[in-house]
């Protein structure tokens, strides 16, 4: 499971250039990690840009996804919370399936910051996922 | 009003990596452009990764917040709805201010992916934003 | 399309009770009126309930859908922004067809508050809409 | 805080009039349920009408908030996923914090059907509250 799913990262370019290394698969679960880069992830205050945040945690959603369902899905719908600056050296997101449905498939996310060894929730997500088979 | 976004967007090292060009910008609304680059913009079938989807639809309604409510507001809330695969040579993203309010902006935003010079609608978003100051 | 949608809504036990009027339809594009009662639609300030505030987006919403797509559709995914408290003694919901695609259909709303024959925008919506057939 | 919550609820005549009845409160959480009624709370295929799933999850949601920070706080946005028909003759909805800021507020919640004393995960929320204070 985890290699299937490393092969499938590696072969989306944006991946390999933000680095996601995926750490953890089981059937419907999914986590990612990333290293903290300023030269090239921050919005203007210096934290990860929202843009990041948004591809971690779609990732893991799509990855969680793919342990149930294959790589024939795309995400119809993207829906995140930012409860807080999302400031660290290091970024984990969580993705699990809440639902898995014969045309579509539902999925929640958890985005942590890491600071020092210490992990804070800086974001959560839902997406929708649908077959494209 | 052109200058002042251009300005801030390259405090963002995000943005500049991504190139995002900001092209036109009233009170209210606010237009960026970026050029496809398929080796580390792609997700696993080659389309545009939706964290950089994310990314252009949230800073467009970031930076249409901006010109009426200056740089000290952070996105709380961004829902997603992506109506097509993006794919195209160029992406188009547009911000609109929906509602300001005293302590919230309210914002929607629309992207269109730009092929052999036709644009079509991708992907729509809104955005919820919180004064910081 | 305006008869189809009316006996529609009359077969909803909720929309008999709530009073939802369908007084325009047209391809991809329809609009509800309902009347404020006091006495079983409030919040505990007394404005307009946030249940009575989706109910007419998602409906809106769903008889947009419905114009182009029949009655076998159900909607998987919605997203509401409350802008301004809910205060009226009519409610306008107007909801249109973004994208109608093969499996999903793709729709926004927006909902009016009318008081003193002036209308004002209270909330805004989309929603993600799944054939069922 | 159990007879607060059922105080607040009944100043709101929507909740008198659907029959919301809260079961459970603690800190940063909250328990209500509510009797299936087919001849008003209905859609077109008899199940229950989206306006009340709304409703349902947006309440609990509140409760919860209110649990923590009293009852000046307005929801601003609401975002639901619809996994299955919600069909059953009770609903529970289950409200959470999940973060608690200065300005803004976090929550989700959880809505399960139960049918002859079988509980099923019907519909998820999430709502962004802020302080009207």
């Amino acid at each position: 499971m985890l290699e299937r799913l490393r092969e499938g990262s590696a072969t989306a370019s944006f991946n390999r250039w933000a680095g996601f290394h995926v750490v953890r698969a089981v059937e419907g679960e999914c986590e990612l990690r990333m290293a903290w880069r300023p030269e090239d992830m921050g919005q203007y205050s210096g934290f990860l840009h929202s843009g990041m945040i948004a591809a971690l945690l779609d990732t893991a959603c799509g990855f969680a996804a793919a342990t149930m369902a294959g790589w024939s899905v795309l995400a119809s719908q993207f829906s995140m919370n930012c409860l807080a600056p999302a400031v660290g050296d290091e970024f984990v997101a969580i993705g699990r399936v809440v639902k898995l449905g014969r045309r579509q498939i539902f999925t929640s996310g958890e985005l942590h910051a890491v600071r020092n060894g210490e992990p804070k929730l800086v974001a959560t997500a839902t997406t929708l996922l649908v077959s494209t088979a």
